[in-house]
C-alpha cells in the first residue's frame, strides 16, 4: 500500500461506474459505434457559438503583451467588471467586479467555496438526487455532504431540509436547472426556503449561506425561468461556468458571485481569492478571461437542445416509461420500471444502450439519459427501450 | 463567524505578506511605478516565443470539432503522448501516454500528486528554504510540511533529511532550479537521497516517494544541468509546468510525470486521474493542451534571464552583499545584513525596493529578489540597495 487509503477507498467505490463506462467501450468495440445509442456522457454536443473562435482568434492575433501572464488570484478585473455588469441586470442586484471571483469551471468555483466554508466536521446540505461529484468536493475540505430527498417531480422538499439544519450546517447547495433531473425550482420554493434559512441561522447564531450550482442556467425550455437567488436570500453564493452555454466546457471557465449584502461579504471574497489560489488553481486560465469579458450573454442555440429532449421525451413516452418532462439541462431522469436501476441499465446495455443508474447520483430506481447527442443516436435506440422494459416487465 | 476558521487563520497570517505588497502598491501611487524597482513576484517578463501565438491562431482558425470539448480527465492521449516522448529523451527513461497526467500547472500538478498520497496525518519532507505554497497543498490534503534545513549553498543536506523520515512520511519534495534559491542539486546527492529513500522505505514497510516540482528546469545558465529524477530513484513523480519555459503563467498549463517502475505505478496514475477530477481541475485547459502538444522542447531565450542575473548580481557584489549565485530559475536570495530579514525589507522599501522576506519562505535571515524584470528596474535599484546596506549596518 503506498496511496492514500481514503483515494483507494473512492476508486474502488467508483469502480462500477467505471465499469459500465467499460462496457460501453467494449460494445462499441464490437458492434460499432454508430451502432451505440450513447447516453451516460453531459458532454455538450452542440458547437460553440461561432463568435468563440472568432474572438479567440482575434484576441491571439492581437498579440497583447502580456496576454497570457499572471493577474490577480481573482481574476482580470476588467473581466469581472463585465461579469459583474451582466449579472446585475440578470440577477436584479447591482454588482461590480469585486463580487465576482473568475474560477476554473464551477467545479473549481464549488471547491472555493467549500474551502472558504467548510472546517472539518461541517455539514452541506443538498438535495437529493445530486451532481455525484459534490460528495468529493465537500469531503475534499474535510466535510460531509449531507443529502435530502426531494418531493414529487424531484421539487425541493423544505421540511425536508429544514429538518436537516442544525449548528454543524455551514451552507445549503441547490442545482437548477438540476443534474441529473433537469427540474428547475420555482421562486415560491425558494423564497420559503430563504425564510427558513434566516430563522434557523438566527436560531444557531451563525449564518447558513445559499449556494447555487448554475452551469445549466441558460439552457431552459418552454417558458421556464430560472429565479435569481440573489432576490431570494442575500447570503447566497453562486458559480457558473461557460461550458455548457457556450460549449467550451474542456476550457475549464467559469465564476463565483456573492451578494453584496452577503454576511462578511468582504471576508468572504478574500477567501474565495486566497483559495482560488492555494486549492492551486491559482487563476482561471488567462485567455478564457479575456474571451468571456467580450461575450457576457451569448449562449448556443438552446433550441436544438429542446427539440432533442422532445424527440426523446416523445419515444420514452411511446416506449412506456415514466418521467418528468425535464424544464433544463440536457438530462431525463426515468424511472426504472424495476427497483434495481443497476440491473436495469445492464439491460439497456443489451439494446446497445448506454445511460446511467440513478444510484450513482443518490436516486436509486432511476437512470440519467444525457440527451446532448446526435438525433440519430436518439431515434435509433427506441426499439431498444421498447425491448428492454418488455423485458425488464416479464 | 460565518467562514472557515482554518482559511481565517490562513488569512490572518499571511496577512503580514499582504501588507508588504499593499506597501509597495502605495509606494507605486507616491513616486510612479517607473521610480519603484519591485523584485516581489515571479511573473516572467519575457514574453513567450512567437511560435506561441502562432500556433494558437492556427489551432482556433483550424475550428476542429469538439476542440473545446470534454476529454479524459488525464487529457488528450495525443498530448500525453507527445510530452512523454519527448520526456523519454530528457529523462532517460521510456515513458508513453499512460505515464502522462496533463494538470492545470506544476501549482495543480502538486495538488493531484499530494492527494493520491496523503491520508490524515501523513508527512511530506522538504528541504528549506521553500516555496512558500507548499505548506498549504500539503494542509489542503489533510498532510502536514516537515522542513528540514540546508547546508551551505542551499544544498540537500542528507543527514538531516534522513533524520526527518519515518513511518508517517509518504514522500519527499524537491524543487530545482529552486524558489526561492535559485539553487540546482548535482546528480551524486540525489542518488545519495535515492539510496537513503530506498533503506527506509524497506525499514519502516512502506514506500517513500520521491517528488520532484521542476517548473524552472530549462532555466538554467552556464554549463548547469539538471538531472533526470527518473535516473536515480525509480519511485519517482515530476510534475511540471509551461509557465516559464512558454512564459504563459495565467494559462494554468503543466503535467505530472510518473516513473514506469514506481511502486504501484497503475494504482498511482489511477489516482491522479481522480485526483484531477474530484479537485475540481475537471481536465487541463483543452486549447492549451493542443498548443503545448505542437511546441514540446520550445524555451524562451533564456540568455535573457541569465543577463539579468549578471547583471543583478553584479550589482549587489558591488554593493557588498553576501549570496550564492543562482544556477537556474530567476531568483537570488542574499543574506540580510541584519537577522531580521522583515526588518531589512522595509530598509530597501524606504530605497524604493520591493523583496520578500527570507521569513516567508521559511529562511529567516535571508531576502528574495526575482529578476525576471526590465534592466532599468534592476539598474535603478543599485544605489538603493547600497544606501539600504549602509543604514543597516550603522
Amino acid at each position: 500500500m503506498a496511496i492514500s487509503r481514503k483515494i483507494e477507498e473512492f476508486m474502488e467505490k467508483s469502480s462500477w461506474i467505471r465499469k459500465m463506462f467499460e462496457e460501453g467501450s467494449r460494445l462499441k468495440a464490437i458492434h460499432g459505434a454508430d451502432k451505440v445509442s450513447d447516453f451516460s456522457l453531459g458532454n455538450p454536443n452542440v458547437p460553440p457559438p461561432e463568435i468563440v473562435d472568432k474572438t479567440l482568434q482575434q484576441l491571439v492575433s492581437e498579440n497583447t503583451q502580456g496576454i497570457h501572464a499572471y493577474m490577480p488570484n481573482s481574476g482580470y478585473e476588467d473581466t469581472r467588471s463585465a461579469v459583474a455588469s451582466y449579472l446585475s441586470e440578470v440577477l436584479g442586484v447591482e454588482l461590480n467586479a469585486g463580487h465576482v471571483v473568475m474560477t476554473c469551471g464551477a467545479a473549481g468555483g464549488l471547491n472555493i467555496i467549500l474551502k472558504a466554508l467548510l472546517d472539518s466536521g461541517a455539514e452541506l446540505v443538498c438535495p437529493a438526487p445530486y451532481f455525484v461529484e459534490y460528495g468529493f468536493y465537500c469531503d475534499n475540505h474535510g466535510g460531509q455532504l449531507v443529502t435530502v430527498p426531494t418531493r414529487e417531480n424531484f421539487q425541493l422538499d423544505l421540511s425536508r431540509i429544514e429538518e436537516a439544519l442544525n449548528p454543524k450546517t455551514r451552507a445549503v447547495l441547490i442545482n437548477s436547472p438540476n443534474n441529473p433531473t433537469g427540474q428547475v425550482y420555482p421562486e415560491r420554493d425558494l423564497l420559503d426556503l430563504g425564510k427558513i434559512l434566516d430563522e434557523k441561522s438566527r436560531e444557531i447564531g451563525r449564518r447558513i449561506y445559499l449556494i447555487s450550482d448554475e452551469p445549466y442556467r441558460d439552457i431552459i425550455y418552454d417558458d421556464v425561468e430560472v429565479p435569481s437567488l440573489f432576490k431570494v436570500y442575500p447570503h447566497s453564493i453562486i458559480t457558473n461556468s461557460y461550458s455548457k452555454n457556450l460549449s467550451i466546457p474542456g476550457e475549464r471557465i467559469g465564476y463565483v458571485v456573492v451578494h453584496p449584502e452577503a454576511e462578511e461579504v468582504e471576508k468572504l471574497l478574500g477567501a474565495l481569492n486566497l483559495a482560488n489560489r492555494i486549492l492551486g488553481f491559482v487563476n482561471a486560465p488567462a485567455l478564457m478571461q479575456r474571451l468571456v469579458k467580450q461575450i457576457q450573454g451569448v449562449c448556443v442555440d438552446k433550441g436544438i437542445y429542446e427539440a432533442k429532449r422532445n424527440l426523446l421525451c416523445d419515444g420514452l413516452k411511446e416506449a412506456g416509461y415514466e418521467f418528468s418532462v425535464p424544464a433544463g439541462a440536457f438530462y431525463v431522469f426515468p424511472k426504472s420500471p424495476i427497483p434495481d436501476d443497476v440491473e436495469f441499465v445492464k439491460l439497456l446495455q443489451d439494446e446497445l444502450i448506454l445511460a446511467v443508474p440513478g444510484s450513482g447520483f443518490g436516486g436509486p430506481g432511476y437512470f440519467r439519459l444525457a440527451y446532448c447527442v446526435d438525433d440519430d443516436t436518439i431515434k435509433r435506440s427506441f426499439d431498444g427501450f421498447k425491448r428492454a422494459l418488455e423485458k425488464a416487465l416479464k
